[in-house]
């Protein structure tokens, strides 16, 4: 297989133009050209998902779904469609939404007078795209709902939403997503609020055991509450660039919303109560956040549990008379490694048939970040190897394998990948993440140290400072150094001190980032 | 477990009033409730799949992904949203779609003067919500395809889609519904009529081998075709009322949408060609059809294939003493079923808990249609027996069986129930199609024999009739007695003969029937 680097080289080169340091988000978007997962539709906003990154979307929802189901939760689907006035009855999550909604006001086409289509068959009542479920679902909880007998409330939907985007950004931020949504009620708060933070725990095992992606879990301040929503919780993960990506949230809604959809129950004690709910999401974001956080300067790096395919077999064949025999040990290799399991799933195996060289296939997979390559060639035959690559090592860095060790250790290959994933995006978080006690050390730590505002280094990365202004303040420093606070972290023994904004106490620190 | 029919009464009670014979709509509409499957919402049209329904839904979708899967296709994801420019593309296609398409028109929502919210934010060009999606993916393909060694494209996509229905009815028509549609390109003609047909057969299959549904397989007549295709493919089911519902549909488009979007490619010989395009589908509709095809009088019936419980466990426990006893009993009774396979899948157990009366239980469970129900009390745990009772017999039909047994042939149980319901079905589509020879006989076929027109007895069933009219005779047939051709079947040897409308030659005999 070519290599792009020489020795001799003052600058290697990548399979990826340009390089992370060099332009970040102009980097990302082209790994995901170069990977073929996505790209933009001719509807502003809205995405096409390929193959290759659909097939990592399949795979995260397999897996989270059994995680879903684990904890005592049934799928269900609610409509597209949500009445306007039905949208309305929650103030604060209308107020949320309004400036985003896709508007649905017809339900026919007719030729106009210059014969071209014109939407016609006007709506009593407009209906919005939901950009969200809580106001639908709640809607239906207030039929199922009579009795206490009847909570817990345990469903979860996996749909497609639309939020009006201005400046899309594939998987990270698109007009139209996928995701899932969970909408959970029950009889008391506290029963609400232990439903919310569990599930908040199932979304950080979920991104440390299948995406490799460390993440910091905690609340949301009140400005970065979810419309209508009494407490907000999320994991944030720090990506290349250090800029935060808000990976998932899980909300306590209170009574808010079985006040306004009228979700009632009567109690134990015969009295009539307001059911108490919570509603918990993922996305298609995962897949943005876990190509920033892992890939490199040759494309896309893949955890394993989420690959397509886990190992690529690439038969090279010099004379078309060592074809037969070529392939015929690939395929052998292919069946006795689909015969194994990792994480509790067959290997996934690719064989790479098609009439190219070998080297441009080991560049595309390459690119796709598939976690193995195995070569197969006449010489190997004899000697019953293979020439393996990981793609968390450098593309240089190859070596010949028996056939029968990649067989039997390929969980633990797979596993070793998956770890080193990790270890790198846990160095990073804890290396960028910094206790910052001064005004001064904060607005140096996310001052541009250099002209290209998207060099990475400029970014900082996750300020742990204390905290004891409000709203007004925050608004402040996001326009000063468009930072805002990520979370309130999690701490079994918060630390007290001063607001270095206010001079004010402080009972804990908060976390402050540039993000996505 | 209490019986709702004694022996004396006049006329047998049962779970669902009316039944088939008295009003075979409300009666379908009455299964669904009482299973608890879905429901209506305020959205005129658009249906909530509830927690059993959505868990059939989910079945189908993995066995059938299954299948697609194996067939060489892979799984994309396009948007929701058609730029109204484009549906227009393909004349024909536009024309068929213009009276059920929601239209979005505004991107935000801001309060009027009344305070009320009103849309805002016009669209520059109106975007349709998708019915179905050859104008947006042939938008991608166009971009996709350049050269012969770019086809075939084999793509699938699960996704919602929405056709504004005047009568809805749950599952069989929505204005939301949820489907898979496939959409292949090929380089030649030949090519892509073998994938038409290929498809049309795994649609077959999964009828027969997983919805124990026989289905007629055939070509719709002109006047039926999907708008836009050349030949359209179909399978028919017949259902307890005798008649038709189109189960599921691939679509020979041939050249028409890639000449509408421009899917061209540069050849073998170098000249520059147009693809050959398919499209097939089949939707949350196969849910309707198969209730109507199996279920009776006291509910829902299920193939156990696609049943989210397969074996239900009811603890029957009259003194509070021997309840732990009686519970590990089921409780061990589920683990060993569990072990077990049935149709290559672990055997789906659910043991019910609930502080019921055991009667109680058994009457939800046989609504919901499980097909084995197991009770177990203190009297088997002595024995080591379960009294159990299935759903393709009557309610009263139980007997004790020991455990062991059950266990071990659990897997034969349930086959012999999906060949019942197959056996069930094929035997009332064999006695209602009959082979129709004159104008008279037909008439009579579909004509009303009582005054009541939802009995079952009047729709006559399928009619295997002589055809060489037109667009115009159909239609006629259509006003007169509410029948369509089905379709033309598929015949290795066709059978020549006369018209019985319009004398004239006809080639073969076609099916027609009454259809939801």
């Amino acid at each position: 297989m070519s290599q792009p680097q020489t020795a001799n080289a003052p600058k290697p080169t990548t399979a990826i133009t340009p390089t992370r340091q060099d332009d970040f988000p102009e980097w990302y978007q082209q790994v995901i050209t170069a990977a073929d997962m996505a790209e933009n539709s001719e509807v502003r906003g809205c995405m096409v998902i390929k193959p290759w990154g659909y097939g990592i979307w399949e795979l995260i929802q397999q897996q989270l779904d059994v995680r879903i189901k684990a904890t005592g939760h049934k799928n269900a689907y609610f409509p597209l469609f949500i009445p306007l006035s039905y949208l309305e009855k929650e103030a604060k999550h209308v107020e949320g939404f309004a400036k985003e909604c896709a508007v649905v006001t017809h339900h026919r086409l007719e030729a106009g007078p210059d014969g071209k289509l014109v939407p016609t068959g006007k709506l009593t009542e407009p209906l919005v795209v939901r950009p969200t479920s809580e106001t639908i679902i709640g809607a239906a909880y207030s039929r199922w709902v009579q009795s206490y007998r009847d909570l817990p409330i345990l469903i979860n939907q996996w749909a497609n939403v639309v939020r009006w985007e201005l400046r899309p950004r594939l998987f990270l931020r698109t007009a139209e997503f996928l995701w899932q949504e969970g909408h959970t009620a029950h009889e008391t708060a506290a029963e609400a609020e232990a439903e919310t933070e569990k599930m908040l725990l199932e979304y950080e095992a979920f991104a440390k055991n299948h995406l490799a992606l460390p993440v910091l879990t905690g609340e949301k301040s009140e400005n970065e509450r979810f419309p209508g929503a009494l407490r907000t919780l999320c994991i944030e993960a720090m990506v290349q660039d250090r800029k935060a990506v808000q990976a998932g949230t899980s909300h306590f809604l209170g009574q808010n919303f079985s006040k306004a959809y009228d979700i009632k129950f009567l109690g134990r004690e015969k009295q009539l109560e307001h059911a108490w709910t919570t509603s918990w999401g993922v996305s298609t974001r995962l897949i943005g956040t876990m190509i920033m956080a892992h890939s490199d300067d040759d494309g896309l790096v893949l955890p394993p549990r989420v690959a397509p395919a886990q190992v690529v077999i690439i038969p090279v064949i010099p004379k078309e008379d060592q074809r037969d025999a070529v392939l015929d040990a690939c395929r052998k290799l292919a069946a006795d490694l689909r015969a194994r399991t990792y994480a509790g799933e067959a290997v996934r195996v690719e064989v790479d048939e098609r009439d190219l060289t070998g080297s441009a296939k080991g560049w595309e997979w390459i690119k796709k970040g598939v976690p193995v390559r195995a070569e197969i060639g006449p010489r190997d035959l004899a000697s019953g190897t293979a020439f393996v690559g990981r793609r968390d090592k450098g593309v240089k860095e190859k070596g010949s394998v028996p056939l029968a060790d990649l067989v039997a250790g390929i969980d633990g290959i797979l596993a070793e990948i998956h770890a080193t994933l990790y270890a790198r995006a846990e160095a990073r978080l804890r290396e960028h993440t910094r206790k910052i006690d001064t005004k001064e050390d904060f607005y140096a730590f996310f001052t541009p140290q250099s002209k290209n505002e998207e060099k990475p280094e400029i970014h900082g990365g996750f300020a742990l400072t204390h905290f004891a202004g409000g709203v007004e303040l925050e608004e402040k420093l996001k326009e000063d150094l468009k930072v805002t606070i990520r979370c309130i972290p999690f701490e079994k023994t918060p630390e007290a001190g001063t607001c270095p904004f206010t001079g004010k106490p402080s009972k804990q620190r908060v976390v402050f980032a540039k993000s996505y």
